[in-house]
């Protein structure tokens, strides 16, 4: 063959790196410079209903599409989403996993976008960035899904203060220096203070984030299960209402 | 921190992998499923004009996007884009390089869909996925780059004569065992008693694929340099001519 | 710094691999070209007692020197050592756990070898060579252990016959050819009805490897632990007994 | 088959880490805790002439047992081994280069030892690790040497500095004290003032280190090659004059 002298460059220089079995596989998908693409589309500040709205019609397509999702969740421009530990998808080639996941999460964004923002048309290409990481245990996934929840917690009070203090005319480095050191309580007393609103009355969208599973469809005759998204503490309440999200298959 | 008794999650389990220094990056691209898709959107077979040069189009945009790339080939659903030996990008993670080409790919063909098709809605989300390769020398480099070629050369002129012999009426199953085993000229020959078709002087974007690569504009004052897209061979005239490609440090 | 341009060397080319978080890590001791080495130090066919009890002498010194090894198995010339899930030695560092397990077994083998062949000066020095595993749960490093016994047994019922019948002047082939696709009865029938042997009453060192644990000093005051060595089968008894050795610490 | 059951444990979990083709291989073996091995041995201070080359030898052996090193360089308690870049040794497999390459000279220094201390018992196994780096170009291997001699230099000279200071009766924290900060030219000045040493003076091997490479033996009539064991400046001339090193494809 006229191609076999070439051969060496695939054999000696592609290698395969398959994740480690038995290992329940994280794929956080994050926004590229979405902070410019957030202003050239006009998303509302702190939280724009229709981007999270956008995030997670995206995320219950994933799941559609990739049956060893156990669970997501969202806050944000970044959702992380939970391999089942026995997946088989690709192997578990990372480069293939990871590319694929990266070029479909684009793909539903781009097609869902006219359904969240009919009246605005997309200017620019949105781009994602994909790490992975692998858990040998449910209960690391669950402390990995914990730390992102508190994550969205703190950023989002921190946010929600900080637009709060701009839109009533400090200048932007002010409301910076207002909030700096400042605990959590001090936010929600800031908040109650100065504007006369109980951060915890805030949608708990905003303030928890989004989670994506799935849940048996309650009247179906045959067992069918279907995408929820819920926006709730994932703490023992919920992982004991959820248990069979880790249950083995 | 109320976070902090889940920071292992990340500090024990998130690592990052570094392509090794001073290597040509070799990141292709590749459609999923991409027969269905073509069959989804009527693409013309055995090629199909709109959709090769709507990839061309988003490989000039990765090559306006990413300083770094020096030079890509595409053919079919595929396109391979070679980043400078020195690159920094994204610190030469490679999980950061695999998703946010990937995503930055299918987002461009998704934003230029309609300027190829301009009367078709795009009915499913296109697919990619990303392989990754590491190269120590030009030489290596180009016999990659010659590998593809190759291979484009012998699929392109194996569907040209299937699709030829399915026009004409014979089943898809004949078509087959009619080709099995042919030579590269036996093909031609076919083509030529059965069809009267000259091979040769088929479109040389079908026949050999497309570089695109960046030139200087000629008439700029200063130095600009712009990116084109040839059908050309890659092998010893065409790196005489274009031996800058692989001196950008 | 003269140095300071060489420092590239270190920062763009040593990577450091760690292995992952929270899972056992088995390494696995191999002797290279021992074929050779026990012809040349006229070994016992097919086991040499002492050349066992000297792997069994290394192995106890390599959990008296690592602490994390919780269990190791031996048999012929290669020895596995378990580490515990949380280990932190070399901070899990691939390459620094492979090279020193290596380095120190070799080590301890010429150090000792003078008490097991007091008379026999060593003429070549011997080989390792490591490789390594990580298993996220205990169940999968007993299922390890439980196949490295299974070759042993097979391994040594063969080796067995094919030395009584070697010994009993067959041709070395011919005790191939004799052995050739039969199963383990046949073989215990084939001692037994040509030799009088009775398998099962080979020494337990030979038909099940050695294993190596730590145990509780009975009479000592305060809690202390030394190493045992038993040959005894790795089952369902066994690990009743010995529950503890994968007891997080 | 018995063993079919455990089968998954291999197929699943062992994976084999290739270094990356056409890449030069440096294997770095250094001494781990050899501050104590040598004074357990009561080696000389700051430099043993035995204890360097008895190093030496085993370095030698290294290039007799392995024909793909190209060149060795060693200082104190380390040597570096370079592997020409087209070496197909354990099909480059990582992790049988490092640990054969550990197992081996842990066995040659122990064989070796009787030879360079005829009076001294080995007290304690020495112990050695491994680092391993892949290099794509001569040139950076060249610059890799030169760093190892480079900090040779200035540690060699500051150790100098630093036992005859003590050994004229100062304490060891006022011997650092003294040579806290000061340049290579100060403690050249200090050593000729205060002792009247010319450093330059002190033996090739204590401040060069040691490079063991390949070279022709002159008076064959076939080409035969041997190993010699130089202390030179690893600079243009050394190059100039072995190009031959990097040439052995």
């Amino acid at each position: 063959m006229a191609n076999s002298k070439y051969e060496y460059v695939k054999r000696e220089f592609e290698f395969h790196r398959h994740l480690p079995a038995s290992n329940w596989i994280v794929v956080r998908i994050d926004g590229c410079h979405f902070h410019r693409f957030s202003e050239l589309h006009a998303f509302e500040k702190p939280n724009d209903d229709r981007a999270l709205r956008l995030m997670n019609a995206c995320a219950t397509s994933m799941l559609e599409k990739f049956p060893d999702i156990v669970i997501a969740y969202g806050v944000s421009d970044e959702y992380s989403f939970v391999f089942q530990e026995k997946t088989e998808l690709y192997q578990r080639d990372e480069r293939l996993i990871i590319s694929s996941c990266s070029s479909c999460f684009t793909s539903f964004y781009m097609m869902k976008w006219k359904e969240y923002f009919p009246s605005k048309e997309l200017v620019q290409p949105p781009h994602f960035q994909v790490e992975v990481s692998c858990y040998p245990e449910p209960r690391i996934v669950c402390d990995y899904l914990s730390r992102r929840q508190s994550e969205c917690h703190n950023r989002n009070q921190y946010t929600t203060c900080f637009w709060m203090l701009v839109k009533s005319g400090e200048g932007e480095n002010k409301a910076k220096e207002i909030l700096k050191d400042t605990l959590p309580k001090d936010k929600n007393e800031l908040l109650f203070q100065r504007f006369q609103m109980n951060y915890n009355n805030e949608p708990a969208m905003f303030r928890k984030g989004s989670c994506a599973y799935r849940q048996k469809v309650e009247a179906s005759e045959d067992e069918r299960w279907d995408v929820a998204v819920a926006h709730v503490d994932m703490g023992p309440h919920f992982w004991a209402k959820h248990s069979y999200v880790f249950d083995r298959r």
